[in-house]
């Protein structure tokens, strides 16, 4: 049995008290708690103790991080961003696996254990992208848990053989299917929707779906989403990333509704350039709603940092969420709303969650999203694996 | 006579250069420069050298900044915010020499030598908070360069007395005349604006005017300031702050136009939640635009810190700005754009220019954007203020 004893910490900003971890998992929390025999010992000196942090939505395979400045001369289309990438990747040597591993150990020391990411599958590249994600999965197992969402960044349809890729992808074991704008990549909605739903049919596995198709189109496209959905009883299995058509159209509360309905979650980066669904509005209609920062520093973009308190701060901005128990809910995408909607183990602090947790000075929760002070001290599975931003081995 | 050399830094990310400062100025930048007898050395390490940054649009005088976290509860209308502060500022001991002061060196920590902040003026607070920032404005002179505009927050012709109250603050120092939301607030127009501008002519003061007001009712106020511009010969002397509205209507181009032709600037805050005038549209236009935090921790307000860079990456992610060369608008914004516009002294890496700089562990300049490192050294007229985040007496 390993344990480990924070002392005078102050669990979500409320009073001090001392947080046991025995075997991985949270045991105790309370004032003046009793070291068992053996048991390593934490000062948390009056810090703010949160739980561990969730990653819903990013790209690990494909990010720049540490291979240097890129200098991004990219044009402004979508279809631009896709093709400079595809054009790139190989000529920068970009290696999926070293990335990867390089941006979730750089969440990891900002105190962030559970990532879902996409990693592109197409007919240049095959499955080595989700591959190599899968097997950082399994490296990281029991330190960091991954999602790893096999994604047709360059189409599905429109480019033939990249379906069987998918498919291998999966049974080479990514965790869900992908699909990505039927209609403005694809070009056919009800083609690439059965596709994307027929696999996750086949292999038994959830949907997590690019949409950034705006308005009335992309508003089609949820419809017959909710459609397949109910047909295949997918309830709580399907996510929505972006569908930024939500911020756009007058009837966004009935398209809520409906997604409410048939549990689909929505997955949002909250970017400040356009409009986005509401979370307020997705909360009030009973959807739920998580966050990620989408691509950090990588071809598409240049922002985005491994910090989920920078993107529930981005959230809190983009949804003017400024009082401390609307900035608590920017929060909770970022933790344990994200845990549950992508079906990771929940993260609170409490008696018999997994013991992951991040200590940092601030007064308050509000205060750590808004400021994002460095981690003091983070810990996964009851191990302290940072210390004032470094790796401890 | 004083000199400084800085040894092996990289202006603006190019090669490594030395930088010799004397006398407060810039005196040489080049590979190899010799230092003059006497004079102080600093190791760049290679690190990149950037001009000293300028907050354009910020409230010194209400933050609560380093007062411990203030729980937000306040109502969602601009009116609730308005009356939380009015009554909040008394009980919580609101010092805005004390608040001022604090701010205003958490900016130069980071980086920023001039500011530009608006300073409540009220039947309250009557000239107070302008007295007090005019006064922390002489204090910090030769190190900080300090705009106040004496700001009706609270109203103007509905506040009988306030007009009488900005005319005793410009009076008492007050650099810049404000005005306030002429429908929204003070349900008059072409009342307030009389006033406002009326203010400018009697004291040859320019002017920084809120303007909240959406669609429409702006678009409208925004024809009125033109008008007035124009008829005062105000010409380069007038900012409009906020200009919601120039992101709301469809007719922008034009009030974009004619604001060019009256040489009004805009000030934006490029809050994520809502739509802001268009750097790209208003900087083709002709017309400058530049940027500020707003209130950084305030009871407006949990958001905003004293570093510019964070607020260029906020513009940037704002307008979509991904091209490092669309990044280099963003830091224009925060440091040579908000000078010109503002009148301030200008801030640019060159000979003779204000030896006002900053050095950061960063590739490039849109690297310092994105990821916003600890300042390494902060240089104002030319001596060391801060090294590593901590000042330097």
């Amino acid at each position: 049995m390993t344990a480990l004893l924070i002392r005078d910490c102050r669990p979500l900003g409320g009073s001090p008290a001392d947080i046991l971890l025995q075997d991985g998992r949270i045991a105790a929390i309370g004032a003046g708690l009793a070291a068992p025999a053996g048991a390593a010992l934490e000062e948390g000196r009056g810090l703010l103790a949160l739980p561990a942090f969730v990653e819903g939505h990013t790209h690990l395979d494909k990010t720049l991080w540490e291979m240097g400045w890129w200098r991004n001369e990219v044009g402004p289309r979508l279809i631009d961003r896709i093709e400079t990438e595809r054009a790139q990747r190989r000529v920068l040597g970009l290696d999926p696996a070293r990335q990867g591993e390089r941006l979730a150990r750089a969440f990891l020391l900002r105190g962030t254990t559970r990532i879902r990411s996409h990693a592109d599958v197409d007919t240049e590249v095959g499955t080595a992208h989700s591959d190599a994600l899968v097997a950082l999965r399994e490296r990281l197992r029991g330190t960091m848990d991954i999602q790893v969402v096999a994604f047709p960044q360059s189409g599905l349809l429109v480019r033939p053989g990249t379906l069987e890729l998918l498919d291998a992808a999966l049974r080479n074991g990514a965790d869900i299917v992908g699909g990505l704008d039927p209609s403005g990549i694809d070009r056919d909605p009800k083609g690439h929707l059965d596709a994307v739903f027929g696999l996750c049919a086949r292999h038994g596995k959830p949907l997590d779906i690019h949409l950034h198709e705006p308005g009335e189109l992309g508003a089609f496209a949820l419809e017959l989403i909710v459609e397949r959905t109910q047909a295949l009883s997918m309830q709580g299995k399907v996510v929505v990333s972006h569908a930024f058509c939500l911020g756009e159209v007058a009837r966004a509360p009935a398209l809520l509704d409906a997604l409410a309905e048939t549990g689909i979650a929505l997955a949002t980066t909250a970017p400040p350039s356009r409009p986005v669904p509401s979370v307020r509005a997705a909360q009030a209609a009973g959807v739920a709603i998580f966050a990620g920062n989408d691509g950090v520093r990588d071809m598409w973009t240049p922002y985005g940092m491994p910090d989920m308190l920078q993107r529930a701060m981005i959230v809190g901005m983009k949804n003017d969420l400024r009082r401390d128990d609307e900035i608590a809910i920017a929060f909770g995408m970022v933790s344990d709303a994200a845990a549950a909607a992508c079906g990771f183990e929940t993260c609170r602090l409490a008696p018999g969650e997994r013991a992951d947790l991040v200590l940092l000075e601030a007064e308050t929760l509000a205060e750590a999203v808004v400021a994002q002070p460095p981690r003091a001290l983070v810990i996964s599975h009851g191990r302290v694996v940072a210390r004032h931003g470094a790796g401890v081995a």
